[in-house]
């Protein structure tokens, strides 16, 4: 049995920040085994003084391949963007042998920002994605990667025949039991992307294994212009997923930007998660998602980078965007409208996710260690800050080499 | 003669960015030579490979003892922002001696995060005041600070009478004939904090002195119906430094959310300079200013921090979050109103405050090295880019230890 000591703070789903100073949380290889005031019975204890001990982030929608185009082509309209960088982009990784510097660099940098849990997209090349599944399994994280399933509506360097997508994904889903910490999440790009001869073999195939899914819901509305005209018996976007059985509590819908109360409430109702992903919303002029509004309605709501719509790997920017974004809301619709306070926005990329992994919420009995240590001690002050004013800061600040130590899976991994 | 070696970029008035691949930037203690394609009677030469060289930042606007409240307290309403945080803050700075580190590592992130011009507001304290321009000026910084004034509306804590304010502003300016490169600006908090007869006061002292002067302009709903009921003359709020004779071509006004047409009309005419603060439009929602537009009428826009209400000293965060508030302008008004490019903003913090420091633009000749050498070379590639695309990528990306070298006024800083 293990300790760390330290001001140990998380937020539980209300969005109360508990707060234990001067403790120790212990744990072993199985996890936590609870927060205490002394380290009877522990072996190692690394004492992290005055630091803050935080849970780590979990960033539940990014596409690995896009790594590469971080921050570039923003000022390009969607579509423009997809073929000036998205799609060459991605087209690269056809090679493992590209793609694997290329990942491992992934990993060590989304450690080094505290992240420690994902759900991913790959591109469409399935040697590849095991090869994305190796590095991050290998660098310590955990959660899901998808093989991206596009039969249709991609471009000549970045296509896959029906045939070759269901081919393909049968060989990725069979290489996968090697994998103990990184897991297959069936992964078609959308529904503009895919034929609904692929769509009805992949719900056949979530209804067989079982597997999670995560794609994009009525991110923009071209978007969903476009799936109303490719399924006109769909009244509503979320429909082209639930009718082929790719919509139950195992799944994860990026955006929902421009979702009806409708959809919300088929979201709610279905159990299936949605990602916020606050800094693309902005960044590709899609909208605000109203996140206040889904929470009120009981939608469960994660948080995700969406590098490259988004354009920072670092989930402190990313709470503080999703922060903004609610406030976007508050200014458009006036107060009534409550903006994401610090703590709900920074429950959103930690315990959120929780019962998507079928964990228990951070720093509760049982669950896996995944934990950030924060470093403060250099920022200047007026007076003492109590811990909650300088967990606020911590997030808001992201001051550079703050974080001193970063713990996934019961191991500590920086 | 020196020269710098690298990519040198920079942007121009209209948006273009000027690009110089592999070039020589010659300069002495007097300035900017030129750009050429060798070295010759250089002395020393700085070869940057291929770097990044880039003009450095210019933050017209930001509160210096805010600094210590940075990212603190942005769940708060403004009114109990100020309350709680912002006027407990200032009043430390009462002592001198408890500023003088707090400045100095101010003086020290700011050149950290490439930024070298400033225009700062300062406490009420006069002392204090001069202890921030001395470490502005050690450091190595150019530009403005100045002495708040304010005589009502303030806290007990923070508040000076009518005549406190005028006897320490005199003290003050006086004061300020040993410094170089650090300049007195007259800094009325706004409106609603100073009474008619220190305006009236402050309105001789420009007139005599032709000194800069600095104050917030039309932020949020409340304050412009406040200044309304103080000022039942005037139609308009800035009528009320107008009608002190505090309104003129070296004025800067911060914010400008809600000013109507009529307001930009006469901000243009007057040429006065809007100091725009993206994050703290949104951080303390207050709407989002509409850049665009004034840009299309003309105004002379520049960009601020405005820390803390901003909770970013790095220019590059507030380049992006421009950016996005000129995105989010477009969300609600459609692509009638084109967001701001991703050079056009860059220049905003760069060339576009050069007018206000009567010099040339970066990187022309006769204009002051002011200069960034960023590097890139570990961020991964799919293709070969351009450096456009590597200008780009630089400014989204605010990759940690990107900036290698730092210039201020003809000098090496880091």
């Amino acid at each position: 049995m293990n300790a760390l000591k330290g001001n140990i703070l998380y937020v539980e789903p209300n969005g109360d920040l508990i707060i234990h100073p001067n403790s120790f949380l212990h744990y072993d290889e199985n996890g936590i085994l609870g927060i205490f005031d002394n380290a009877l019975n522990c072996e190692e204890i690394e004492d992290w003084g005055n630091r803050l001990i935080l849970p780590s982030f979990a960033d539940m929608h990014l596409h690995a391949p896009q790594y590469t185009m971080l921050g570039m082509g923003l000022d390009l309209p969607l579509l423009d963007w997809l073929k000036t960088y998205t799609f060459p982009a991605e087209a690269r990784f056809k090679d493992p042998e590209f793609a694997r510097p290329i990942y491992r660099k992934l990993a060590l940098e989304l450690i080094g920002n505290g992240t420690t849990k994902i759900s991913m997209f790959s591109s469409l090349h399935f040697e590849s994605t095991l090869v994305l599944m190796e590095e991050m399994e290998k660098a310590g994280l955990v959660g899901f990667v998808g093989k991206v399933n596009m039969d249709r509506n991609g471009s000549e360097e970045l296509h896959e025949s029906t045939e070759e997508s269901i081919e393909n994904t049968k060989k990725w889903i069979l290489s996968c039991d090697k994998f103990k910490h990184i897991k297959p999440i069936l992964t078609p790009r959308f529904t503009p992307s895919c034929t609904d001869e692929l769509m009805g073999w992949l719900g056949e195939v979530a209804r067989q294994t079982k597997l999670p899914i995560q794609s994009h819901l009525s991110e923009n509305e071209a978007e969903v212009q476009t799936v109303k005209n490719l399924h006109p018996d769909c009244s509503q976007y979320w429909q082209t997923y639930q009718k082929y059985g790719l919509w139950n509590e195992r799944t994860l819908m990026a955006h929902c930007v421009q979702s009806s109360d409708d959809e919300l409430l088929a979201i709610k109702k279905s159990g299936v998660t949605v990602v916020h992903c606050p800094s693309s919303n902005i960044n590709l002029f899609s909208g605000f998602a109203q996140v206040r509004h889904m929470l009120d309605l009981g939608v469960k709501v994660v948080l995700g980078s969406d590098i490259a719509g988004g354009n920072h790997l670092c989930m402190f920017d990313n709470i503080a965007s999703a922060i903004r974004v609610s406030k976007a809301r508050t200014i458009i619709e006036g107060p009534k409208t409550q903006f994401l306070t610090t703590e709900e926005a920074f429950f959103l990329a930690t315990g959120a996710s929780s019962s998507f992994f079928g964990e228990e919420l951070p720093f509760h009995q049982g669950a896996p260690l995944h934990a950030i240590v924060l470093d403060d001690a250099l920022l200047p002050n007026t007076k003492e800050l109590s811990l909650k004013e300088r967990f606020q800061r911590a997030i808001y600040r992201r001051q550079k080499d703050a974080i001193m130590a970063v713990y996934g899976n019961n191991k500590r991994l920086k």
